[in-house]
């Protein structure tokens, strides 16, 4: 490495980068932490992201690729003693890489302009992994943007960038958005706005998905409050055709999801 | 309670109880620990599956139906301190229930006799987390049977079991089967069987799923062996239409499952 290496825990630029395990210096510095290869690698690939990179001697060996490509992207890149990577990363076996990134989010408007065909809310997800779960597997649906509400965690919380697997980094987010104004606009934006809950009449089975669709996903133990269920188009549930009481949120999320995926792709076709 | 409350973490009772944390004790005892209201409530719900149950005393008047319940089987009740319960519990802040259960697996052939039409094979999954979620999966989408082959993590995983939340208890559950086995009697039951894995050359929506079909799900970093795959009559992936790599193991499977329960639904409705 051309930096010298951080072997000390205490020293300022450690201490400014572990903070940021906590939402309010996060905010405050509108930055947050992407631990490992994959995250790194895809924060790299968004120009201007990643403000400074922290690389073992052995991860910086490992994965000379992405140590370059930080370089050349003119990102500091900072040795770090298995102590210093024991002290950022948030992981029991970290992988040794680890950046500082700049927030990603965007305001609504531009995370879903017109002609949007499938957006994800997430309101009142309380667990990070499910949330990352959710964001990870609306990318893969091919989703055109996920809006965090503001009854729902922190995006840049460390257990949702990990959940997303790169996902953060791939489509346009939306963080702390007001519910209501949320759905006003995606309606706006030529959206059927769908909420999933148990309390949902029609089942996925029996609802047309081939026009753009947004879904609403609640919270992890109590689902949606009505005041959101009022707020969409129609309440709808995921069938259960065993025994089982409900399914996970993130489970939920992907049947959904994948549902309309492939509802508008056959439309298309048509 | 009538019997009198433990509150020694050292009696026999609770560390014959504890020790079922190991797999090695629970398959000498032949017994596990179920979690928690829903779980017990299901164990209760199969006679002669629930051996004891533990309650603490605040749990006891929240849950009189649960312990009503057990009495009436002729299941002992055992009144529990709350440090006992926390020795006992593996959760953080346990419920106040917990009961030992005897072994709810049945052999292969007695979980998918003929005329099963949708049946989820569990191959290298090792997160009980995940295994736990899929089982339960498998319930909501109408599953006939779950098989943990001998290569997967132990369905009576504290972990899983939490994770199933009361599936385990729902549907024939087949642990420790060799593979090549077990979708030898899945075709000769009449079953297609199809391997989820990224390395398909067809995807999900190519595939036509009405017939009756046993999937078979791999290990969450890096799917299934090739010689997993070679067994399966086709192997197909999920598409991804964004720009994530993969999905999670839980997700890829609720895609797969409901894609198979709506399809198989739709042709009986024709």
């Amino acid at each position: 490495m051309a930096e010298p290496e951080l072997t000390n825990i205490k020293s300022p630029r450690v201490k400014a980068a572990r903070r940021l395990a906590k939402r309010a210096f996060r905010d405050r510095d509108r930055a947050f932490l992407a631990e490992g290869a994959q995250a790194v690698r895809e924060a790299l690939a968004l120009p201007g992201v990643t403000v400074e990179l922290f690389a073992t001697a052995e991860a910086g060996t490992r994965h000379a690729d992405i140590v370059a490509a930080a370089r050349q992207a003119g990102v500091p890149v900072f040795g770090a003693s298995g102590e210093v990577m024991a002290e950022l990363a948030q992981t029991v076996t970290p992988q040794g890489l680890l950046a500082v990134c700049r927030f990603v989010h965007v305001p609504l408007a531009e995370a879903v302009p017109g002609g949007a065909s499938l957006v994800a809310v997430l309101a009142h997800v309380r667990d990070p992994g499910n949330a990352g779960t959710v964001l990870r597997t609306a990318d893969a649906a091919g989703a055109d943007a996920v809006v965090f509400t503001d009854a729902s965690v922190d995006p840049y919380n460390g257990k949702c960038v990990r959940a997303s697997a790169g996902s953060l980094f791939h489509l346009p987010v939306v963080t702390a958005a007001p519910v209501a104004e949320t759905v006003r606009h995606l309606k706006d934006s030529g959206l059927r706005v769908l909420a999933a809950d148990g309390a949902g009449t029609r089942t996925l089975d029996d609802v047309d998905l081939a026009g753009p669709t947004a879904w609403i996903f609640g919270n992890e133990a109590w689902g949606l409050p009505e005041e959101v269920l009022k707020l969409a188009d129609e309440v709808v549930r995921v069938p259960i055709y065993g025994r089982a009481e409900s399914l996970n949120l993130a489970t939920a999320a992907a049947v959904c999801l994948y549902a309309s995926a492939r509802a508008q792709r056959a439309a298309a076709a048509r």
